[in-house]
């Protein structure tokens, strides 16, 4: 309580940072005196200070310590432990579909209205459509800047999914199908948001259901309660087991390696992220007797993206551009000629 | 261990991607024979496959099979899991003024030598500076890139540490003193790699022990080891209760927030981060029964860091250039006449 006080002496009043030093505070501290006031509606505490300075005065409103009274801690609306505006609505096909979160290049780039579109798609859905980018490598950049800075990584800037006939660097380079997984997981800290822009792809008239290099995408996060609700057993084991991403880069002969839950919920139990691919998950290392029970959960989270009635899935046709939180949308493309299809992402 | 194999089927060999699909793996798998080979040396295993496929093969070498015997697992050397290479050097202040981890500035942008050293320091001590770098804002951009990529943030590609009369956005423009602190530990990732650099400072000649503006670098790890060995509850402590670091970007009228705890340690139990600012960790959201636990703990771990025998301090002269893992290396500086000092900062 009395690190919380919000007094202009113990938090900065136009920046809100805390000047009062919490680690100062004596662990047995012990009001001098209080007071309420004002109808019940505000407590007022007198600390003791230090030396011969005087007590400190510290109010607390009613409905400030309310909110503290239940747990877990779901209803908060201090703002300085959560964002009251948040809003995320989990979908599976049939809502995505009904209301694709789509809008246009022009739109976007040239009015307001576009722009908060857009990134209220992001923030609601994890995934945002771009119709009619022009067909060149760097709007994808451009898109990127519109919305926040592009975080650098090994590949540069952006990363170009071509085909490479030797593809010893990594299988992304191949037509290979890539089944549902998030990006980069085996970095400090993967991508939050990605963009990827379909430069080049098969005749659309040709891509008919069987044409191969399809795109999906499915929300880890409808997944992930669907988990918590139906078997709460599973969820716990696969939001608590760290579980190692590890990628090696052959061109520098270097190891890429984090260790993430698959599913990460917040301090206050609200899911945050989803790092799922199988290609840099590694066995997890647990007592034997906790192995089984780890790989019968993730056999369901997986089985669970895998449905069909999950995946929100189409063909990315050129003038595309897709843009997903990679902390919470798993994504993958059915297999395909590469040679005529040419993609470029960005994080 | 089934989905430990090695195999090329299993893993892609130059890539060291998994091909394997973790989540079919039949949580009851049982092998349906193995042999020991080698004389000892080898564990060949026949794994059931669905289907009418043949058994699988895998096969495991005696000495990969006996890393995972201890507990806990301090003694892996499977590349997959483990860096084997990386070497942390604890310090406090005597042993790091005896062997100062500096470098000239044509050594480090001229030679392979130079960077390397660099780079060494900033791994093994999490510490170092650069002397003689000219006096311009662009030259640690340069040094950044030398090293690595710049990670832009809200303050742009760098952030400058200029006098600023009215301070309604961020102390850090006051003279105001700064106790020991990490940086942005409220962003969904604090940074990891710290730039520095020191354009104008007060006359050196005047800088006297009273001068003010001294700054000083304390080790992090060196506390949280130290806290580990004399007081493992406290330890515990600090490192198992989430901390909510939370901002006021007054500008943008947003809040950032993100939560940590003060001393983050790896699936293996390895120092991995430290985050600690008193201005912006806000008070844990416990049960009453841990509340004067966690700051009993806090306390503790400060006053240690604050210990004299643990700074490395010096006054910055201008040319210095100063890298620090920020998510280690607690920095800070006293107080000093705003007006004549300038520095620049960039991560």
């Amino acid at each position: 309580l009395r690190d919380s006080c919000k007094c202009q002496a113990c938090v900065h009043p136009p920046t809100q940072e805390k000047q009062l030093d919490s680690a100062k505070i004596d662990p047995k501290i012990q009001p001098l005196s209080w007071d309420v006031e004002n109808n019940f509606h505000r407590l007022e505490v007198f600390w003791p200070q230090s030396a011969r300075r005087p007590p400190h005065a510290s109010t607390y409103t009613a409905e400030w310590l309310h909110q503290f009274t239940t747990r877990p801690h779901d209803e908060i609306t201090d703002e300085v432990y959560i964002n009251k505006k948040s809003s995320v609505i989990l979908w599976n096909r049939d809502e995505i579909e009904e209301n694709p979160p789509e809008l246009e290049f022009d739109d976007f780039m040239g009015t307001r209205a576009g722009l908060k579109k857009m990134l209220k798609n992001v923030c609601k859905y994890g995934i945002s459509i771009l119709r009619g980018v022009p067909l060149n490598e760097h709007q994808i950049v451009n898109v990127a800047r519109r919305m926040g800075y592009i975080r650098e990584t090994g590949y540069g800037v952006t990363f170009d999914v071509k085909y490479n006939a030797d593809p010893k660097t990594h299988l992304a380079y191949t037509g290979l199908q890539f089944g549902h997984h998030t990006d980069l997981a085996y970095r400090e800290r993967a991508p939050g948001v990605q963009l990827l822009h379909c430069l080049k792809a098969a005749d659309p008239a040709s891509a008919q259901e069987h044409a191969g290099g399809k795109s999906f995408f499915v929300d880890g996060f409808y997944a992930a309660q669907w988990l918590r609700y139906n078997y709460p057993q599973h969820f716990e084991t696969l939001s608590k087991t760290p579980v190692i991403f590890s990628f090696l880069d052959s061109d520098r002969d270097r190891w890429f390696r984090e260790s993430w839950p698959v599913i990460s919920v917040d301090h206050m139990g609200k899911l945050k992220d989803i790092h799922y691919s199988l290609f840099s998950m590694r066995p997890p290392l647990l007592p034997q007797d906790k192995v089984a029970n780890y790989y019968q959960a993730l056999r369901l989270f997986s089985q669970r993206i895998e449905q069909s009635t999950l995946q929100y899935s189409f063909y990315l046709t050129p003038g595309d551009l897709v843009v997903v939180n990679n902390r919470r949308i798993l994504h993958g493309r059915t297999g395909f000629e590469p040679s005529k299809v040419e993609r470029c992402v960005c994080w």
